[in-house]
């Protein structure tokens, strides 16, 4: 096919040189109020289902064109383009391939947008343990052997979803994982969110689709070049139906789709399918030169670690990691997350995230040169800033910082109350979670933590960092869970996802009158 | 408050002129691989939940307060922006009103995203019957008497859901309906897709949340000047809780809004706060010099007469109809629908809708009397190149017309093989219609229309015009509407909603397999 067509952008752009007069929605008729150009320039594009645009729940004319375009450039049978984000990507996948009380092999670190379709899909979820980086405490995700054991374990299990690669670019070995689903003969659905560049670039890990996922779902404005609520959804081989997916696609999708983010999913493919490798290695340039810069600053530790840390460890070789984002902590401690956060903003480089121990940043295809340069700058005036700075004693060879940072990251961890090892026995392979009582809502209580040993849960517990939810909502907070529960708090650690950040207090479900709920 | 404000508008403002380098998601860092300005300038204010920006799912800034001033502008106690169109809201607020197996009440010509909810909610639905205009053959909604009966037979309904105004711009009397429901101490959800203008102009109608709906879903771009996938879901009153409202809205809605959309709905909201009534005026001005225009074309007739229909019966005075839709046929029946629609677009006049018998235009506040010129002489044109236009005798005044219209309508339905008093009968007050089963997808079979009498069904069947389904998916296709389906098909008409548009088969539930299903 010719990918230097983009059919969807090339009549949206004939659409917007024209001027036919609108007697259709929507109701601005292309005339924004807003003389303001960055604004007024969405309403010239933004079109609805008129003659000759096509249907993005029915496509026949430039949208299925584009949607194989897409298909043949990321190396997929079918692709769908998603307005809705990777969110509804990844509820329309879960409400296809799974029926009411079917089980589902999830890992710890899935995006919320999983468990919502395992929720609404009334699947249960058996969570799968996610690895921790013992130097930076970053979660690598799960890993083949933990798969395997489940899938020995719950033979029932009607598929396998799992993120790759995670929020810090982190993932495991996809070929291996593939495998082992194809041998259960059960689909292997990836949230690959943060990889759409993944594939296009030797340096970059290959992407899920082609190491033998079923179905893959990936963001288009996160790491690539899409505008933001526009994704894919590729699918490849016979486990999971594609008229099962456009169904549920229908179904959580909005029936009146943005049409400028159509087009810049079908434009965005067609400049990486000419120009993707050159235009990520500026980027790959961008990252080197920061990373390279930074030896001179030695008190930050830069997840180049992460990567070291793998080479070491036995499937490293095999696991993904992205060059592109950058976990950074200060080495003695002085300057915490957010505080490196106010500092870098100061100076005008927005960041990704800040935790209480360091910095993400995310570079990307975009970012240049002069970018590394800026944010290199930063990072020195932070350090100069700090007082403390030239006690730092300066570190010659990555080894060193190696073991420097293993020592650190464990003192830091015990700090913040948890610990690698904690984690990964907490996130032991658990229980199937039945995920089907979310539904019944003023059946739930807010009780003190000492109270809720044993407690169906109505809330998730998530210890933050690393975001890995130590207990599921639905499931039951077991004496080692909640002992868990009770260490981290009382360590001062923070949490997401519960009313109570400070947890204090947890929500649960009462049981009782849950089970009427069940037996309606 | 301050209606002249737009927090979101003018902190994306602030952002897109100041130049952070950007460490963070979206990937294109504001960079557009395109130099074409009308998309390039898309990625300028493309943001993401940085420092400032706030968020959606858990608002404490800028979309706090821009939604408080929404609220405040359109008359509710709480209203949530929405970036996945109406769709989003109807799921959001089905899922939190009911539970699997609640009895829910509504009407036939519901949205698709409504049927969705209540799938997704495993809710049971109760159809009730939407009035036909005699002269136009447009549907009207249902009506107070109806809902009571309907509340009557099903005192366990847990809910109302309504749409008001439907495609064409004509609604029931919402006051009446919400006493009834108030009284049956259920909420009334209204799908206000397709009117967030009214209560904006004296000349349009009231909107539900201030004659008493509970909870109102609006799209920002269909008939407002916000951005396609923008809306506004509205609640006052306290029999739907917001808590769960968010939670739900969280659930189906992606983790990543589109800041563009937000900054629409909140500068459309600021806009029209201070001048929407003269805004909507202009386009009133438009609607009008259009219509007295088209008085020299007699042969083709304008849906006022469906508010003439109206002004004659009974509660016309308290139904809504929409002054902006306009419905238009040739009475001489030469011209269809679709031959209009093409003469119409040679002429540069883009339609909303042709069906076999006319089309329907849409003017909106941002229309002009330089549109209505055009439009009024692409109709002209039409008329020309027809030859027997000289035939059609002038019409002189509206009584006539209506008469003259009564009388063209029944026969043309007729001749379409749907009439009035079938489509009533159709689609009389239904059976709980429980939507569970849709998970169950591979067990459905296509069989000969013949053969599928009181066959469950695997898909809808909307007779078209004027696409209001004749049977529900998981509806039994009882006697009456078997016979109906075989006559409307033997009569010619189309279908929406059917594998086999020709209706030769259609696809139903094989109930042996699926009871397994429901074991489950």
């Amino acid at each position: 096919m010719n990918q230097h067509r983009a059919p969807i952008y090339e009549k949206l752009q004939e659409y917007v040189k024209s001027s036919p007069v609108s007697f259709h929605i929507p109701g601005h008729k292309r005339r924004a109020w807003s003389q303001e150009g960055w604004l007024k320039d969405w309403f010239l594009g933004d079109v609805t289902e008129i003659t000759g645009m096509d249907d993005l729940h029915a496509p026949e004319e430039m949208i299925k064109e584009a949607e194989e375009l897409a298909a043949e450039c990321f190396g997929a049978e079918q692709t769908f383009f998603l307005v809705g984000g990777s969110t509804s990507g990844n509820l329309a996948l879960i409400l296809s391939v799974c029926q009411p009380g079917d089980v589902v092999l999830v890992d710890r670190h899935a995006h919320k947008s999983v468990l919502h379709g395992l929720m609404l899909a009334r699947a249960k979820a058996v969570f799968l343990p996610v690895a921790i980086d013992p130097m930076s405490g970053l979660p690598m995700g799960t890993s083949p052997a933990i798969l395997a054991r489940a899938l020995e374990r719950y033979p029932v299990a009607k598929a396998v979803v799992l993120t790759c690669p995670n929020y810090y670019g982190i993932g495991p070995d996809i070929e291996a994982i593939a495998s082992l689903s194809r041998n259960a003969s059960i689909p292997l659905l990836i949230d690959e969110a943060h990889g759409v560049h993944f594939g296009f670039h030797e340096k970059l890990p290959m992407s899920a689709i082609r190491q033998g996922a079923d179905a893959v779902v990936q963001s288009a404005h996160k790491m690539g070049g899409g505008l933001t609520m526009g994704g894919f959804l590729h699918l490849r081989g016979d486990r999971v139906d594609p008229a099962r997916v456009r169904q549920c696609l229908s179904m959580v999708q909005t029936s009146s789709p943005s049409y400028p983010i159509l087009a810049s999913l079908d434009a965005f493919r067609k400049h990486w399918a000419a120009d993707g490798s050159r235009m990520i290695q500026q980027g790959l340039d961008a990252v080197l030169s920061f990373r390279l810069s930074m030896q001179a600053l030695p008190r930050f530790a830069v997840t180049d670690m992460v990567q070291h840390a793998l080479l070491q460890s036995g499937d490293a070789w095999k696991r993904k990691v992205d060059p592109f984002k950058l976990y950074i902590f200060d080495r003695t401690g002085e300057l915490d997350g957010y505080t490196l956060q106010a500092r870098l903003e100061q100076h005008n480089c927005m960041i990704e995230m800040a935790d209480p121990r360091g910095v993400l940043l995310v570079f990307t295809y975009a970012s240049t040169k002069e970018d590394a340069q800026q944010l290199f700058g930063a990072f020195g005036k932070c350090a100069e800033i700090s007082l403390i700075d030239r006690e730092t004693r300066p570190i010659g060879n990555e080894q060193q910082v190696g073991m420097d940072d293993a020592k650190n990251a464990q003192s830091l961890s015990d700090g913040e109350g948890w610990s690698p090892s904690e984690l990964e026995s907490a996130s032991s392979i658990s229980d199937p979670v039945d995920l089907a009582d979310w539904q019944l809502p003023s059946q739930t209580e807010l009780v003190p933590l000492e109270q809720a040993k044993g407690r169906k849960m109505a809330e998730m517990i998530i210890p933050y960092p690393p975001g890995i939810p130590l207990v599921c909502k639905g499931e039951r907070l077991t004496d080692q869970l909640w002992m868990q529960a009770i260490r981290l708090r009382d360590a001062g650690a923070r949490f997401q996802g519960t009313e109570d950040s400070k947890l204090a207090s947890v929500r649960v479900i009462v049981e009782g009158l849950q089970e009427i709920g069940e037996r309606r």
